[in-house]
Order: structure tokens, then sequence, then C-alpha cells
């Protein structure tokens, strides 16, 4: 007896073998909040189910995993928007009254209580668009005060909504204005004051770094990877975004989960990852809302095996959304990953960029349920329209915890 | 006494004066269809409404006029999305089984009513995200029968769905296989057979053509638009989206509704466009799908005073989408389009490209009550995601057509 069968569903259980792994015609049967069943449809167990959702042949996926979102923030960035669209470059931001100082700045002005409802509702939306799990940084306070209040938050949120909330500390996003000029000396109140706090209390699974000539150099990051892994914890950091900075092999060095963003990465620090089996994880959002034209070496990639995972890097500056097919979508056509790459990008290989490989990315037996359903009977069709398909549907712990109507109309 | 007021509401009314129009704090009230007033919130006549829709300082917009698409079609393109996002050409298209000849060849295997639900479900959906108007065009057929079918099914649409379905004869979309090497043999086949049969049976209010190189000469669409103007109706092309075909002079020269794509126009097409009154309808979708990198001159619009239009153009091969919020979104990445004029694009701009300037695109009083109301308190909001704001509820004549509920969850 299944609490839940998916039926007449096009199941992209994207487990290796045929592509999207797909089972076409088939059923996902849901037991005490996981997959407890797959094959085709019609040869589910008799023994029935207590509910049963008919897809009408619409595609079903793991649930999807989002693995870089500074999705706890103050307000959205509309002078950003403006300035980015109209042609300007990231370094026009901040005389504009924008960038990540303003960010910062309309962050710290936010109760707990603002910061929670308004990153509330931008993860009911994520949550909405096919999400069960999710990264969440912090980074948007760059004091002891505010970081520990967005990691506060990001656990809340795990808390409170249906979804896996991984909280990341990004106090190295960049440099507190308070600390101007003693970049050292900011890591090392990063390391011995905010870290070991937001340990102490429970708020932090992972730590993260802005890797760059403008950001934290490599003996910096080193040690602030020193400290997380002093507490057990698994980093990774903002790579080779504006210039190859070797950040990737520095991540790679490190044993890290994931290097991210990747546009100016090196041979090198391809080699390096592959062999360290750091995943590379791609944010096409701010590649496409910084105006950048250099690609991440996706073809060294593939040939040198390391694996390529997708993010919405939901944040107000450069990547505004909440929807992953949206950038499945931009992913596609800036970078060229097929529709396959794309999912996987979102499911498989974001949990592996998490560290969460056994646990999250897959339709298996055994393992949690989170799904999410599509308007669409093709996997390729979820990276398809521009924008991306509708999520009509998602699944966690085996609950259906969304479901969107397909909109319906007759003339009044 | 109004049948509805919309109050809380920050609203975009899109007339001229303050940028959007702005009435921030404001409220709308409608009777009979009718918007009957607008003013500041709290200043609404006493005398009360039927419903009161609490927008909670949300943003509420005229509903959206999309004024160029091909929504009518049969299966999705989803050989051409692996093709383009590869990085493909248009011309791998034909070679790959994608394309147009692909997707005539799909839409002609349909029998009326599968083509009526497929494009139903679709039109549904673009209602949903903030559509009352819509252009929707034939030219998926190449043929007499197919031809007047998507005709017929335009109108069933606009019949069936709150939405005002504006008709367009796109027969000169392509040449038919049947008349290959005979472009003028097919022309006049449209003018003399095909045409006078959807006029007859009351199923087309403009004319399109494809006006290119490898499309139909200035003669050939001459010809088509004299037939057009026979029958009172007005024309159209698309135009200039390849070469500098002077498309744009030739709509203007034939005192066309608008001429639409635009990368490649000249100077003296604007010039032209701006002396007759034609719109420039540009459409980003199949900018950014097919890899163009020329920009539609929008600074010769702006100085020339050549209003600015956007549409879906909605259609499997170059646009599949059915989200303006997306096209606005892209519009001021790619064009540099501000967010106000995105929004124009779609709304009163629209309306003019269909010729409809006095009764659709603006929130005025006598006007239909026509609104999109949207997930953002500021109108910037509309285009500033990635994929573009969600639409949370649609108003057709008046009566409360769609309604979205802002996700929420709780952790079960």
């Amino acid at each position: 007896m299944f609490d839940l069968l998916l039926r007449n569903a096009t199941v992209a259980t994207m487990r290796d073998g045929a592509p999207f792994g797909l089972v076409p015609g088939g059923a996902v049967g849901i037991a005490g909040g996981k997959v407890a069943w797959i094959g085709p449809d019609g040869q589910a167990p008799a023994s029935g189910a207590r509910e049963v959702w008919d897809l009408g042949g619409k595609v079903v996926t793991p649930g999807l995993v989002d693995p870089h979102t500074h999705i706890v923030y103050g307000e959205e960035g509309l002078i950003d928007f403006e300035v980015l669209s109209q042609g300007g470059q990231r370094w026009d931001l901040e005389p504009r009254g924008g960038g990540v100082g303003a960010m910062v700045k309309r962050t710290r002005a936010l109760s707990e209580e603002a910061l929670y409802a308004a990153s509330r509702a931008r993860m009911s939306r994520l949550i909405a668009n096919g999400v069960t799990t999710v990264e969440s940084k912090s980074g948007a306070g760059l004091d002891k005060e505010v970081e520990l209040r967005l990691m506060r938050v990001s656990r809340a949120l795990g808390r409170d909504l249906p979804v896996t909330v991984v909280s990341t500390f990004l106090g190295a996003h960049g440099l507190a204005p308070e600390y101007a000029g003693r970049r050292d000396d900011y890591v090392d109140f990063m390391c011995r004051e905010v870290l070991p706090e937001a340990v102490r209390q429970g708020l932090v699974d992972q730590v993260d770094g802005f890797c760059d000539k403008v950001g934290f150099s490599h003996a910096q990051m080193g040690r602030l990877f020193a400290a997380a892994k002093a507490h057990g914890l698994g980093v990774k950091a903002h790579s080779d975004q504006y210039t190859d900075f070797g950040a990737g092999a520095m991540v790679a060095g490190h044993g890290g989960l994931s290097a991210d963003h990747l546009e100016f990465a090196s041979l090198a620090s391809v080699r390096a990852m592959a062999e360290a089996g750091t995943v590379a994880t791609l944010l096409p959002g701010a590649h496409f809302t910084l105006h950048e034209t250099r690609k991440p070496p996706v073809d060294m990639f593939r040939e040198m095996g390391v694996p390529i995972a997708l993010a919405t890097n939901c944040n107000p500056v450069s990547s505004p959304t909440v929807s992953p097919a949206s950038q499945m979508h931009l992913a596609c056509y800036l970078f060229r990953l097929t529709p396959e790459e794309a999912l996987r990008g979102f499911t498989v290989n974001a949990a592996k960029a998490l560290g969460l490989s056994d646990e999250a990315g897959l339709i298996a037996v055994g393992r949690p349920a989170d799904l999410a359903v599509w308007e669409t009977t093709d996997p390729r069709g979820i990276a398809y329209a521009i924008g991306g398909a509708a999520c009509l549907g998602v699944v966690k712990d085996g609950v259906v915890v969304h479901r969107a109507a397909i909109p319906e109309f007759a003339r009044s």
C-alpha cells in the first residue's frame, strides 16, 4: 500500500543508463516518505495507494537542488537592474548607489523578522518552482551580528518550510566597510569570532568565500578553509569569475565541494578539480546579467569528467531569480549545455556540489521522495521555453506540498 | 457603486506625465466592465463596491497586449531547441528536421480539434501571464485549408477565452513546398483564393507577410497589401530581421500598422516609419534564440519618435514563450529598453501596433477594464527578475478571470 502513487508519468529518474534515466509511461509509488517503487504504469503492485495523482503523461523529475543562492537578503536591487540592463558594468554599480555594498546596507537595516518575511516569500516561490533542497548563504551582513542573523533565517526557513536548507557561512563575501584596508584582520575576525559562534549555535553546514584579485587571496582563503575544516565543515569558493585567479585549483587543493562561476578557470584548475572531485557550479544568471562574454570551459569539464552543477545564484544584484528552469534555459543557450546536462546540473550534480550525493538528486527506491512535476511531456521541455517550463507540483518527503493548476478559462 | 474595486494598489496607468503614469497608493473602481474611477486609495466614492480586492501595494497595469504571436501551431519544436541551444544557426534547422518547414508539416497533420486544444492550453497560459489582448497569426499551414483552419482556431479562442484576439492572415509567412520555384504564383493564390475566403468567413482582421531576400519581395508584398486594403484590412510585415531589405520603409510606404523584428532596419526605414506612424515591434525572444548580435536601432526609434512595441512572438522555433514579462526582461538587457519602455511596449504601444489605440493599453476612465496584477510593488519590478515577475491576477472587461495565489507553505 503506497501513501501516494504518481501514475501516467514520464519519469526522469536521472539515473545513469538511458538519457534522463527515463521511464516513459511510468509510475512512482511512495511510502513512508520514501520512493518505494518505480516502474511501468499499470504494473504497480495491486495493493493500491491512498492517494493517486495522474500526471497525464507529464514529466516528473527529482525535486530540484539549488546549490548556490544568496536568497536571504533585504530589498530587491532595482538600481542594479537599471544600471546593468542599460549596459552598465559591475564597476558602475557602486557609484550609482547599487552593488554588493548597497545590498549589505539594505540588509543590515532590516530586523530579523523583516528579513525572515522577505526571504520566506522568496523561498516559497523557489519551492513552487520545483526546489526541494537549497543552499542558502550568509554574506549580506559582513559583521558578526548580521551574519549570524542571516544564518538563523536560513535555519528557520529550513525548519518552517518544506525544503531542506544547507546553510553556508559566506562572511568572506566581501570586505566590511569597517575593515577597509585590513583584509587580513577581517578574515581573522570571521575565523575567530563569527564562524565559531555560528558553529556553536548550530547555524552552519559549509563555508564559502570570494577568491579573487578584488576579493580574498589564496592565503586568506586557506586560513578560512582551515578554520572551516577544524569545525568539520565542507568548503567551496566563488572562483575565477572575473579573472583566472587559480581559484578553481585552490578549492580543489583543499578538497573543496565545488568551485562556482568559473568563466576564467584555467586548464590547471579544471585538472585539479577533476582530480579532487570538485564540482563545477555554473551560474548563467550572473553571466547574462553582467554581460560576461567569456564562457566557462564546459568542454574541458566534460573531457576531464568534472561534474557540472547549475544554480539560480538568487541575489538582488547579479541574478534576481528564483526560477531554476529559467537558468536551465540560459545554461543551454549561453553555455551550450544539453537539456539533459542542464537538468543533471540541478539534480544529481547539484547534490554532489552540496556533498549530498547519497541523499538527493535522483529518483530511486529507498531515497527520500522529493519530486517535481512539470508542464511538459518531454524532459527536454523543462529548459525549452524562454523562462523555462511551469512547475505543476512539488512532493517533499512523500507529501504533495505544492500543486499549481494549469490555467483554464471560460469566456464569462 | 462599483462592481469591483482594486485598492491599496500601485497603479501604473501608462498615461503620459509621470513615469509609468504612476498613481502610488491608488485604487481603481470598475463598473459595467469599464474603468469608472482612478484615484488615491481612501478617496474612492463612498458608494462602495460589490467586490474589493486589496492588492497590498502590488502593481496593477493595463492588461498586456501581445501584438505579434504565432500561438496557433502543432507540437513544440524540441529539435529546434537542441540545434539552436548548441550554437546552431537558423540554416542548420532544416537539415536536422526542424525549422518552419517542419513546423508547417506538424501543424498540417493536426485535426482542427487537436490544434484548438494545443493552442487553447498555450493561450490560457498567456492569459494567466497577464495578457488581455493578443494578435494571433496564421502562417503555419501555407495552403488554403490549413490557413483557414488556423484563423478559425484564432477566432474560436477569442470567442471561448477571456481575451481579445486580433486575427492576422500570414499566408505569406513562407513558400509552401507545393509552390517551390513559383513564388509569384503562391502570392497570387493567397491574394485571390485564400484571403477572400478568409474575409468572406469573417476570420481575418489584418494581413502580414515575411518581406526578405529569402522571403517575399517588395513587389510581392505590394500585391498582398493591395489585396488586404481592398478588403479594408490593416497591413504589417516581418521586416529587416536578417538583412536590411528596406522592409521597414516598404511597410511605412503602405501606411502599415507595424514593422516587426527590425534588427537591420536602416535610417531610411526608421525615417519612413516615423513619418507614416508605423510602430516598431521588437522581438527579443527570436533575437536571443537565433544568436543575433545586431541590435535594432532603438536610439533612432527614440530620436525620431517611432513608438516601440514588444511581443512574445510565441512560436515553437525561434521564440518558445508565452511570458511577456520574460520578454520585457530580455528587451531591457538585449536592447537596452528602460523598464518603462518595456512595459509601454506591451501596453500602449502594442495597442497602437494593432490599430487599437483608443481601446487598449491604458488604465483610463471609460476604457474597458482590462488589467493585470503583478508580484512586485514597483513597476520596474515586472521586468527585473530573470524570466519576469509572476502575474498574480487578470481582469478582463471588469471581471477577475484569473487569480494566482502567492505560494505559501508550512512544514508538514
